[in-house]
């Protein structure tokens, strides 16, 4: 028999890694589950498939905090609603079997929820889809739904509570033909350093089988030759290998290898990720997100001060960089955000921030009444002309000067901006009144190539380590080294190993990245000479 | 009795002029009929309704020609399809009104074609409202439709065949709340020079009377005292006499006050656009669109030859630029162009050509067939990286070889690019090798300031005189000249006179405008001093 030729497919790293073992495909559908008989019978199996699937859930929030949580929550509170049942007991009832009647029913109940006006719906249709595929699992049985111990999980893409509930304690990891490296489970998997690869395209569904996952170049190789395993091997252990040692640079403060010294700092998006990381292992945080404070509507003012002044506390005097919310673009908040045909280039960030100033007054008098409690610093995102950073500084002096008449202890922070949108790194001599800047590689990225960052079609073009790209970048720390301006980066890729050397030598003395990636940044800065 | 305070509203302008009228709504709703009676009454209003929009249509398409004449005959074809009107006479029969029954029929369609996965129905659904509202209003009758001679028309947006069908003649103008300056109709009241102001909010609906439309300030003002109207008035005569005087330039080349000749060049969209061009005043085309040859899906190699060959012949020795296939973004074509949740920075342009190499080698034949007509040049749109230009360029020469092989009659032209994604511009050495540049100020504009052009939102931000914009297209024109690479613009900004000192004074002296500003852009010219 001449052996098959290998299958490699091409996509996008989420989180760095390697992995060998079966292909586990995600979808549950209705085909797994064999009826069992009249209707009487089927509307029992469903009854205790939802019993199953709502146990399930309960039991992974007794595991989970934050966010998390609270879309568990969610998924309870509607598996736990009679009435979305109802339809499927009707259809059960004119001969359907549970398995089609229950992914009709909730099919329906998705199409209403993604056919919605409102962000906050539409956000709401991939829980639903969450709720569908894990009762049909509980229908199909374990033999339809459990992944084998160190398998690949491949799908179009993945619900977060799927990645929760998972064992990952043998390994394994995750192939997607869509998706994307912005999502919260490729958060979750770089958190936990599992590999993820995604936007592998449609060909993912027809592969079966052993596969090699290789989420460092972002590929998947099915019916791989004995030379590719070997290959994969040695890549993986070099890997490992680099992992560990890069450990060991984790209590050191950073420095290149003829004696630079770097700032290091964490990016954070929730104050729970504080509850995991050494303060000492860096020099505080270089970005703090503000978005998780409004994925539930609207914030009050004492939630957000409590939230920042947790962090603030645990910095124990380090500096904490807090950025006002950054909503739109990838980020929809239900009541604040807009739908629009190109959300990258749209009302975003600041521009969202002053449109909506009632809003953005709240997030200010928190910051103001949280920086006593260590040392503040505040930025503002997608800054693109100065007059939008004077109008954000100028309510800041407004509300500090209404908290001082209503005698409220508070202090004025630092304020900087993102360096993210292109004109601000083209001709940042409009900005020599910032306290400090921070780029975000990120979106600098996406638009001085012109290709989004969610995109699989065009993420060989998304490259930071474009000539243009890193040219804007020198040229932001040559200006904020001239005029005493200090220049930070916090995107992904102040964490990217292969990348650092570009930035410490496009001038860059200050790094951000996520904690899963600290070691491996300060292991890749003590190898840069300067 | 106190005065009303005036009401100004500000949007974007989409073609320059002004108008002084009275607000004509344009929405026809159910609400404007009166129900005739029985179910047979109202069956037969409907019958007649639809055969009074039919024969309107018909009279359209008499008047039209291109792609305008394709749009009517689809709708025609549909107002004939007997089943389209099916599910309104049965809601009719069941006690329904005539218009209510035709309009929820209608909507029922629509949002059909919008939730289609397919661009080619989503984009009919634009034809499907048009439809639906031109049956409304022949059964409100000629008191719920016709605008008196002059109005403004206002509304959430306007269709195309409202726009061809309404009598211009005693001028009127045209105010949206939401639209944009880059679609057709905007495309044709430039061509027409009719002001049009997008963008205006959701205010606009609650306005009425007699209003000041001032499409170059990009306001709409209603209640105005008579400071206001007397100031209007004032300005729109400076822009007429502004206008005329600029008609006597057309016919001399263009060149500043102190005699720097400036080659000007027109924009067209469509071949048939050439026949009310004297091409003796201008120096080619500077654009040559060819998205048009794709509005009906893909075309073949000999409708796309024929169809530059006619340009070339018109232009007699004169250069036209033709760009290759500018698909995506914010021009889907049905069966080529991808669904994406930011279209301006994904899977567009070039990216999108080299991706469907069959779709692009028939147009690169047709352009080496074509180039034996007259002086063509190529460009390609998009173009981000080096390697873009490389195989694009390589496909020109394989084509060039086969066409040889074959005997067929063809030359190569000049290959260049699109200066529109920042990277080129930023890091333009990489392309010492190209033909000549031509700077998309439109596409380069809003990468720049991360603002989608067709958002109102952010319209504040999409400006080409920004000091990024032009310190960009300045780096370029010095480029091109250190390294003798012709450079020209081929961008809105380039007919836009404010813009034309500014991009003179950054070394550009080829500029390219569509034909209805090509006065006013040598009048431009001519008062620059270098």
């Amino acid at each position: 028999m001449t052996p098959r030729p290998p299958i490699i497919l091409a996509g996008i790293p989420a989180s760095p890694g390697f992995a060998v073992g079966p292909l586990h495909r995600l979808e549950a559908t209705e085909a797994n589950y064999a009826a069992k008989g009249s209707p009487a019978t089927e509307i029992e199996a469903l009854t205790e498939a939802i019993a199953a699937a709502s146990a399930a859930v309960a039991d992974l929030i007794e595991r989970s905090s934050g966010d998390t949580a609270d879309i568990l929550e969610f998924q309870l509170a509607m598996l736990a609603d009679d009435t979305l049942a109802e339809p499927a007991r009707a259809a059960i009832g004119q001969g359907a079997d549970a398995a089609s009647a229950w992914a009709r029913a909730l099919n329906a109940e998705i199409e209403g929820y993604e056919a919605a006006e409102d962000d906050y719906f539409r956000a709401r249709s991939a829980d639903m889809k969450d709720i569908r595929d894990r009762v049909l699992q509980a229908l199909a049985g374990a033999e339809g739904a459990a992944a084998p111990l160190g398998a690949i999980l491949a799908g179009d893409d993945i619900p977060p509570t799927r990645f929760l509930e998972t064992d990952w304690s043998h390994g394994g990891g995750i192939a997607l033909s869509a998706g994307s490296s912005a999502s919260h489970v490729a958060m979750l998997a770089r958190a936990r350093g599992l590999p993820m690869v995604v936007g592998l395209g449609d060909a993912l569904s027809a592969l079966s089988g052993e596969a090699l996952l290789d989420a460092k170049a972002g590929t998947l190789t099915a019916f791989a030759s004995v030379a590719e395993i070997d290959r994969h091997r040695t890549a993986a252990a070099a890997f490992d290998a680099a992992r560990s040692s890069a450990a060991a640079y984790l209590s050191t403060p950073a420095a290149t290898a003829d004696g630079t010294r770097i700032l290091t700092y964490v990016n954070i998006a929730d104050p729970s990720d504080v509850e995991a990381i050494d303060i000492a292992t860096c020099d505080g945080v270089g970005l703090m997100r503000t978005e998780f404070l409004f994925s539930h509507g609207l914030p009050d003012e004492d939630t957000q001060y409590r939230a920042y002044a947790r962090v603030l506390e645990w910095a124990a005097g380090k500096p904490v960089t807090i950025r006002t919310v950054d909503a739109g673009g990838d980020k929809p908040v239900p009541g604040f955000t807009v739908q629009e045909g190109n959300p990258f280039l749209g009302l975003r960030g600041i521009r969202l921030s002053l449109s909506r100033p009632e809003i953005f007054r709240a997030q200010i008098r928190a910051l103001l009444r949280a920086a006593v409690h260590g040392t503040l610093k505040v930025m503002f995102p997608m800054i693109a002309v100065p007059a939008e950073y004077a109008k954000a500084k100028a309510m800041f002096a407004e509300e500090a000067l209404a908290l001082s008449a209503r005698g409220t202890v508070h202090r004025m922070p630092p304020l900087g901006i993102m360096v993210e949108v292109p004109s601000v790194a083209i001709a940042p001599e409009a900005f020599a009144d910032v306290a400090f800047f921070s780029i975000g590689s990120n979106d600098l990225t996406q638009y001085v190539m012109a290709a989004a960052r969610d995109n699989a079609a065009v993420a060989n073009l998304n490259d930071t380590a474009h000539p243009a790209v890193l040219r804007l970048i020198r040229e932001v720390a040559d200006f904020g080294a001239a005029r005493g301006i200090p220049v930070s980066l916090c995107g992904d890729a102040g964490g990217d190993p292969p990348l650092i050397p570009h930035l410490l030598r496009a001038g860059l003395r200050e790094l951000s990245a996520v904690p899963a990636q600290l070691a491996a940044a300060k292991a890749a800065i003590a190898e840069v000479t300067l």
